[in-house]
């Protein structure tokens, strides 16, 4: 396989989150083809625990975008609904210990640049699809994903090999989905990774730290229209609930154990000048460096917001939208990672951790593997960018992506060898 | 007696809403001189159910200064703690009905003018109480009702005459606990009078509307203490609830069933610039013309307190610290009032009602009455005045005194006529 | 002419303010034809001067609607961009007084009721503008104008009609541009008049009180957009200035002159959850029964939109999108409009004066011509109405509209008699 | 002189900010008898640059009560009004390089315990002082300093020693004026130091990091109070606009380059529950660890406090009541106080710098002498304590005084040496 052709092909195609049907149905047909056991759709994902699912219209265009780039329609199928998940397992020797790799394949809603200094314009393989971004490197993280598993066909090793495609990893709306669907719950050793991040070309950090905690919500808070002028006492003010819980979130204190953040970012309601506000809704996050203090943040929001809305006689409706957890990174799995990435060619700056300062919902399936007793770890492949992460001008150095698939393939060697621990 | 020498003394013995000891030690000593079965103390008044009582030592300090100013010691004893209402009762002929007139006894806390061109002032019978004033007339109310018993142990009636002396009209404090006590369930005919209120000289009226129903409360918000940079999260910010509170109380709606009233007249709260606010103190009030708009009024403030607290994990007391409702006045004795007061030399002009806009707890009196079938009404006697009511400058002409004892009187004879109805 | 039939032709085709381009050809080709001197768009109105102006792409489809719906294309042309009034004169004798009616025309944003209980759906003669219905009468309206103009051709008097039609009554949106273009300046007496309003069938108002000055806003804060969680410092966020100002404006003091009304009736704003919102656009409205407390009203509204956005580093811009003025009818008239109303068959009571509890822009018609010594009155005529104004089930009963046009025809006679004043 | 009585004697006697009159008397009278140049009160601070000074009458009543504890009067008398600074100056050799230390002497408004377990209640030698009390060891550093002086006078060295002892530093409100005075524009070398601060017996660090940089204010809003029912908009609601500016002041943005602090700490206005509140006064504060920081967030605060008035017609003065700014230590005078540290019997650890995580206003000092060449750190002094700093049972271990004074010897003997740098 060519890596850098294949990443070129999904960042021409990309698709965002539970729409992933054509990166998908490419994904499970090159696994099936190399002989890994796949398994995708509701067998992988517990539909009901996803978050930010787009609406029924929007996945049915998207379903239909994909089949008309020939997508394979029986795969398709079984990811309706955006069902778009994806488990592909390799076992070799006898019963062995497992290790999983976390790949994650969404896009963003960013318009690329076509500016002739942005390396995909001006290659041609500039976003097909309008409006729609590989604007985070998941092109990158998937074509890895397909790279190495082609590589460990034919490398000797023992024990099980799980490849995991995520779907919907922008916003943290995936990864829970996944593990309630029990995909982590076998796995002795898990690895994420991401490109770029800030980190320089040649370098690889074993490990991650300042994975924030975070929650993506919508309130909706339920009035009674009324008229303004002739009886404004029979409304209930959505609006007024609204604006005084947005005031009372953004005044929710510092916390002297460590960063957080608060935003209400959208609000809409209301419906003319001269009536009271029905109906308002409201979106919203927080975010945490630990998972006890995001715990507390997180609860104080909710208060406020059901408060907020009982004080004007409003019913509310929360809907969590996404959601990631904090998590630590097994000191044994970096020592290891770092150990081999040391011996990969390419690899000039080895260190044991770096920061992400971000949310990241890997780290639901980190939480499970390690409540288990597992290890877990998140590692970061430098890669110069000439613009940040989610900017129409994103773009990662391809050399990057071999460099990644020969370390994961090490990792693998290492802990699936035929000695054993 | 001399009515004019009556109200000078009580105009510069002025005291506040229960603590009118020395006012009220006049009142029953010449009532029950006069021949009358007084009543008075804990058997005219049900003490939890007053409301707004002033702290132990202030009720200490205005008892001693009444025993200083040659207040009768058995009566006062009688009255500690502040129950200073008083319930008079003459009956003549075989068991008639019950006519009940209620006198309101407490100054303000107003500081009075000594200027020269406010006549207590300048004929030298001003306030002898720093920072307490007859601001508002009632010491004219008890005077006249002093003169009217007199008055009526001398004329010929069939009946029982109920003098009812109130102590903390302002605010509405006193008249609820009297009513509970149940000093108004046998009335048949209930008479409320004020003097003033912008009726011209020589102008009465034989009723009035324009009652407001009104609540004051104090709110406390009860949070936790925390240092304010090193962990403020560990505050619960009872500054933060109440001013969200204030912010949301003000914002009720308006009513377009009539006129409504809202206000947070004082907040006091918090220790120092780097603690978090542990507590907070809110005095407030609303009002509205009718007793149902009234009614949702006050419970949608009393829903903004409570959620305000609760949002920011605070605890929350309320306490009503005055309480009045609205009224209407029976046309019967209207009818009754205004023909009996165009036969009293001095009125020059008779109406039936007047607006009150304002707040008056005579209105408890009036709706048990009611209740029980009896009828009532509340007489305004207008007289000049230089300033308004509750003003440094507030003054009375004293010839109104006089015609209000008459137009009593008349009523009296004609609704407790040996001849019945 | 049927002045049935054109109502209920007009009731099938109704248009929004500042779009009445169908019914405006119309009423400028009968008058043409009757022999009115006939003005329309730019001679009658200043175009900047209207508020609320829909849409450019929102005036071209109903242009184009009324086009396709047999509208002159010649009289249209004159009118594009939403110059939609009228004012069409007829003078006799030599030159005398001037009197001048006002109808309006324009439709609300109402889906009409297709019941078979309501009247029109059942006739057949609903709205067939999807979304848009007669729901105030001013089919009815301009009918009565049309016909009145008609009977006025061959009814002998002394002086000048003049008609003026207008668009945009609703909102207040359009009298001010005709009254700044001097439509109203040669006046002498002025009418306004309106169906329905509560008052019974076969009532009629010499003129109307409570009328509400009224001003509608949007306001749009811009702030600057940052990334919540990256950079939060860096934005200025537009929905906390909006949320602050809804707060205060909510919270402006009730006014003890009269009752007014304050409302923010739609908030929008922000773009993601992650993102400082940068922009947020507020419609509000506030009323008053004075004019002076209009202003202090609107005074404060706006200080509070000023000062919020100044808090938070935001830019404002205020939009005025509609706007009303209170006014007193000109007793002179009210009493020639009664005794006149005497006259007419049909009318079974006559009062003075109707109150509106609402708002309308003839109050500018009424101001100007007061301001230039002239007399101005605004007659209500009862019909009974199933449903409130502005509700899908509105609708008059249509014998009114001949009373109403007789009632004007004597009006007319009597002012513009031979005789003269 | 015995150090600890010295200590104890203070700690009996605690002064708070600006009526350290008997302290200071002590400073000026051992400091003159060691043959120090001393110059104090307006010599040393200009008197209107200093925040937060005491109201006249507190002033007045600490007079007279050092007075009463045998002050020496003349000594007093130059320090009128609170200017209790000292500096003095011990030169040797020729003309040679500055070297300053500041101590400060004030003491808290805390009620010392008498609990057995405190120690100062257990030997007798708590404070004599009602509600006031050296919590936070400024006794011990007044104390060091006077042994630090006596040390040096027999001590060879080259150059000028200068002694600062500062009033007020709690708060910050001291520094400043003595820095306007220019006391600090001659110094090459400038120690701060302070004992305690959670770091451990034995202890020592030669530079601190994370001051906070910090304002504190009082802002006052000045409204027209008006009766709340009778003419509720003829008020300027002083609550409103001051619970405005709470709520928004609280919701400033976290600044993504660091820790931020912000807290409305007290609250007070309005008189009753029925007047509109005209005044109302806010007491608050912010922090930042970096100057750049902090002036963004004071802006943001002190435009809230402005534009909150503005919205409701208030009146807003502010009034600056403490503040203190950044500061970086030298890593050359780092390096020389750890050497010099390490020769100290005692000290059995010691670092280069510990984190103080709150404000201090010797930061004033130290940047005003690193504008103008020097060189300045803040040491810490390990000393295990019983309570936090400013609890009422807060204490120090004695035998830390020692090793403070010894440490001081050898940096100055290292600094004014003969031999020069």
């Amino acid at each position: 396989m060519d890596i850098i052709a294949m990443r070129r092909d999904l960042h021409r195609h990309p698709e965002v989150g539970f729409t992933e049907f054509r990166t998908a149905s490419i994904v499970v047909r090159r696994l099936e083809s190399l002989g890994y056991e796949v398994h995708y759709g509701p067998e992988v994902m517990v539909a009901q625990e996803r978050m930010g699912v787009p609406s029924d219209s929007e996945l049915q265009a998207a379903y239909e975008r994909a089949l008309s780039e020939d997508a394979n329609p029986a795969v398709l199928k079984k990811m309706q609904g955006g069902l778009t998940g994806i488990v592909a397992t390799l076992a070799k020797g006898s019963k062995g210990e497992v290790m999983a790799v976390r790949f994650d394949m969404d896009a963003l809603p960013v318009q690329e640049s076509t500016s002739e200094h942005h390396r995909p314009a001006q290659l041609g393989f500039e976003s097909q699809h309008p409006g729609q971004m590989h604007a985070c490197g998941h092109d990158g993280h998937t074509s890895i994903g397909l790279a190495f598993a082609e590589k460990m066909v034919n490398t000797p090793f023992e024990g099980v090999l799980k490849l995991i495609f995520q779907p919907a990893e922008e916003g943290g709306r995936g990864a829970y989905a996944m593990v309630q669907a029990g995909v982590a719950d076998d796995v002795d050793y898990f690895f994420g990774l991401h490109l770029g991040l800030d980190l320089p070309d040649g370098a690889v950090s074993g490990g991650t730290h300042e994975f924030l905690a975070s929650t993506k919500m919508q309130a909706h808070f339920q009035g009674i229209a009324a008229h303004a002028a002739a009886a404004p006492e029979q409304g209930r003010n959505a609006l007024l609930g609204a604006a005084s819980a947005l005031m009372n979130i953004h005044a929710v204190p510092r916390f002297s154990g460590g960063p957080t953040r608060v935003n209400v970012g959208m609000l809409h309601g209301g419906t003319a000048a001269n009536i009271i506000a029905e109906q308002a809704t409201m979106t919203l996050e927080c975010r945490a460096e630990s998972s006890d203090i995001h715990a507390d943040l997180e609860h104080r929001v909710t208060s406020i917001l059901e408060y907020s809305a009982k004080m004007h006689g409003l019913d509310l409706s929360i809907t969590v939208t996404g959601k990631t957890i904090a998590a630590k990174c097994d000191d044994e799995l970096v020592q290891i990672a770092m150990a081999e990435a040391q011996q990969v060619n390419g690899f000039t700056s080895v260190k044991p951790s770096h920061p992400l300062g971000a949310s990241e919902d890997a780290t639901f399936f980190m939480e499970r593997v390690q409540n288990r007793g597992g290890k877990a770890t998140y590692m970061v492949v430098g890669t110069p960018i000439p613009a940040p992460h989610h900017n129409p001008r994103f773009d990662i150095r391809e050399d990057a992506l071999e460099r990644a698939v020969n370390v994961l393939e090490r990792i693998a060697l290492k802990l699936l060898s035929s000695k054993g621990k």
